[in-house]
C-alpha cells in the first residue's frame, strides 16, 4: 500500500524524482492541457472540512490526466457519511468505487491511523492541525522552480508559527537541505519545535532572505481576545518590498486576510499565485505516481506511507 | 481577454455568428450527444448563489464537448471560498486550475468589475439583480429558432417588470431588431427603463403577440405585504390560451410558481422546456467560442467584454 | 419509456439478463477500470436526501463507462431546486440536459408517480420509506455471486423488520425463487407483510442459514424511548460467528452502527464490503441497459417501469 500522509516520508532522492515528474506535468498542461493517462481511473475527493482551493486543485489534477472524480467536497457536515458511521467504514465503502481517495479530516492524526487499514491509496489533503503534506511539497517545488536548487537558501516564515501546519511541514522538508531558516512572529505565536532564529518584524529579515513565506494568523485556533492582540500584526506593502532583494520571492499558502497588500500582486517577486498553480502540477504528479507508477519511480519514490 | 458579462456586448453580426454555432451544437447533441472538442479543458462552475438550473446547464454543456468541470455549486455559503477571502483572490486562485470560470454572485456588478483583472475567460451566470447574459441569449435563440427571424415580431413580457433582470436583458437584445415590445404588470411592478406599451392584463395583449414571455413575481425582492397584493396576479390557463394566435409561443425563464398552469404544458405553443434545452446549446456554443475559437469567429464574435 | 422504480418490475428472466451484464461489468472493471461505451452521455444525480454511498456508487458507475455526471447530491435541501418548484418541474428541467436521471426523494411514492410524465429514463435511488430497487438488485447479485444459484438457500433477516425497506424489496425478489426466509427482530419491530418464520435472537437461526442479512435499527424512524428499548439488541461478534456454517455469508446494507463488530470484517464470510462493490457493477449494468440497450436485452430486460 502506498499513501501520501506526511512530509517526513520523503527524502532527497524521492523528492528529486517527484519534481522531475512535476516538471513533466507542468509542461504537459502548458502544451496540451492534459492527457489520458489516468483514463478509467476514479478519484474520490472526500473533504470533511471544506477547502475549495485544495479540493479544486485535486479535482483539476485528476481530470487533466483523463481520470474521473467523485466530488464529496461540499456540505459533508450535513451528510450521512459524517453521521453515524465511522471514518473507517466510510473509507472502506468508498474504496470499493475508487482507485484513490483524497481526504481531509478535522481530527488530527485520524487519516494517518486509518489509512493502513485501507487497500486503496490514500492522499491526505490535511489532517486537523497536523500534516498537510501536499502543501509542503508544492511549496518546496515552487522554491525549486525559482532557484533551481534548495541548498544555500535563506527562508523566513512570518506570522502564526505556533499553529501554522504548513510552516511545520515545510520546515521538515527544508531540513533535508542546507538552508537557513528564521521565524518572524509575535512572542505569543512562536513555536517550540523550531530550530531557526526568531524575530519580531518583517523588517528584521527582509533585506537578507531569498524566500519570505507569509502566513495568515489563524483566528479559528485562538480565542478572540488573543486574536485581537495580534491581528494585523503583519502587512506586507510595496514600501516594505523595497527593502527586499531583487531576486527573492514572496510566498503565502492562502487564503490571505491582510498580510499582503493587493498592490504587491503586481511585483514580479510575488510568487503566491504561481505557488497555487504549482499545487496543480504536484498533485498531478502524485496521482500519476500512485496510479501509474513507471519504472523510474517504482522503487525509489516512496520510502514509506 | 474575452468574457461574457452583459447583453450589451452583442451586436447583430456577433449574434448571427453565435446562433450559427448554436445550431451546430444542437445538431451535434441530437445526432451524437457530444464530441471531444474541449477535451483536457477545465471549467470551474463557481456559484455563490445556488442555481441548479443554470449550473447544471453549464456543466452538461462543458461535458458534452468533452471538457471537465470543477463543481463549486452547492453549499458554497458555508465554504472557505466565501469566508475571509475576497472575490478577487478566489478568482485568481481558481484561474490557476481552469481554462474558463462560470460564476454567479449575489452582489450586482461585482463580476463585471473583477473580471478585467483575471486572465482566464469569465462567463457571468448571473450578477445579483443585474445581468444574466446567457439567459437573454438563450431566450433570443429560442425565438429565432421558432420564427427564423426576429424582425417584425410582437413580444409581450408579463409579470414582475421591475425586478425581472431577464426582461431587462432580453429587451436590450430585442432592441437591436425591429420588434414591438409591450409590458404587462400590476402598476406596482412597472419598469421605468422600458420603451414599450404598458398593460395590466394578459387578455389585453394575448390575441396579438408572437411571444408571450411570462415571468415569476419575485417574492424575495419585495416585502411580504407587497407580495401578497400581487401574488397570483397572473395565471395562464388553457382557457386563456384559446385567445392566442395559432403560431405564437409561450416562454418562461423558470422556476414558475403558478403563472402557468401545468395543463398548458401539453399545448404545442408552450415552448418553455425547449427554451431550457436551448440553454444547453447556447452555453456549448459560448464555451466553444471562448475556448476554441475558429477562424470564422475569431474576429467577429465579441465586440468587447 | 424505461425506468428502474421497483423490485417488482423484475422477473427471473430479466434478472438473469441483468446479472449476465453485471458479470461483464465486474470483469471490465477488474481488467481495465472501465470503457467508453457511454461517452457523451450525461447522467444527473439528483439527491433530495444525501446518501453518499448510493450517489458515489452511481457517479463511479457512469464515469467508469465513459459518461459524465451532473452532481446534485449535496446540500440540495438549501438549493433552489427544492424551493418553490415542483418535483415535476425540476425533472422536466433536468431532462433537457440529461440522458438519464438518478433520483432519491424523501417522499414515498413521489418518484414512481412522476416518472411516467418524464421522457428521460429515471432510476430510483430511494423513494422515502418505500422502494430502493437498486439496493435489492445488488443484494441479490451478491448472493448469486457467492452461491451461483438462489434456489434452495436459507436467508435470515435480522434487525428492524418493520422499517427495513431493503428487507421488503429483497424479500420481493427472493420470492421469485425457491428460498426459505426467516425474520429475526424484537417483537416491536416485526413486519406484517412477511411470510417467513419469526425469531428473536441471532442464535436461533445462525447455525442453519446461508445468508445472514443484518440491518441497522433506524433511530430516525421511531421515537427516542422506543429506540432506547431496542438499540444494541443485536451485535454480531466473532464468538457468534463460530456458530455459523463454514460457507455462509454475512451481509449488511450499511451504514452499520454496532450490529456487526469490526473484528468480524476479517472473517472471510463477511461479504458486506463485496456487497457494496457489487453496487458499482449493478449500477453500471443498469446504466448500460437503459442507455445502450443491445439486442440481447432489448426485448427481455424490463417488463415494465
Amino acid at each position: 500500500m502506498k499513501n501520501i500522509l506526511t512530509a517526513s516520508q520523503w527524502d532527497k532522492k524521492s523528492l528529486k524524482n517527484l519534481f522531475k515528474m512535476t516538471d513533466r506535468m507542468k509542461s504537459l498542461v502548458e502544451r496540451r492541457g492534459g492527457d489520458d493517462s489516468l483514463k478509467h481511473k476514479v478519484m474520490t475527493a472526500l473533504f470533511y472540512e471544506s477547502s475549495t482551493r485544495t479540493s479544486s486543485s485535486f479535482i483539476a489534477a485528476m481530470q487533466r490526466l483523463g481520470g474521473s472524480v467523485i466530488p464529496i467536497t461540499q456540505g459533508i457536515e450535513f451528510s450521512s457519511v459524517s453521521k453515524g458511521e465511522t471514518f473507517y467504514d466510510s473509507l472502506r465503502t468508498l474504496e470499493q468505487y475508487s482507485d484513490v481517495i483524497v481526504v481531509r479530516h478535522p481530527e488530527t492524526g485520524l487519516i494517518e491511523s486509518t489509512a493502513p487499514h485501507i487497500k486503496t491509496p490514500i492522499i491526505s489533503a490535511g489532517s486537523g492541525s497536523g500534516e498537510h503534506p501536499t502543501q509542503s511539497l508544492l511549496d518546496l517545488y515552487t522554491i525549486k522552480q525559482r532557484f533551481g536548487s534548495i541548498d544555500g537558501l535563506k527562508i523566513a516564515f512570518v506570522g502564526d508559527i505556533t499553529n501554522g501546519r504548513t510552516i511545520h511541514s515545510l520546515t521538515t522538508l527544508l531540513n533535508l537541505y542546507d538552508t537557513e531558516i528564521s521565524y518572524v512572529s509575535p512572542t505569543s505565536l512562536q513555536w517550540n519545535g523550531d530550530n531557526g532564529d526568531r524575530y519580531d518584524k518583517i523588517e528584521d529579515v527582509i533585506h537578507d532572505v531569498d524566500v519570505l513565506y507569509m502566513t495568515r494568523i489563524q483566528s479559528e485556533r485562538m480565542d478572540k481576545s488573543d486574536y485581537d492582540k495580534v491581528k494585523g500584526y503583519y502587512n506586507l506593502t510595496p514600501e516594505t518590498m523595497k527593502l527586499a532583494k531583487e531576486d527573492m520571492i514572496v510566498m503565502h499558502p492562502f487564503p490571505r486576510v491582510n498580510e499582503i497588500d493587493v498592490e504587491v500582486d503586481n511585483d514580479p517577486r510575488a510568487w503566491y499565485f504561481r505557488q497555487i498553480e504549482s499545487g496543480l502540477f504536484i498533485r498531478m504528479a502524485l496521482l500519476k505516481l500512485l496510479l501509474k507508477p513507471e519504472r523510474e519511480f517504482k522503487f525509489s519514490i516512496l520510502k514509506q506511507g
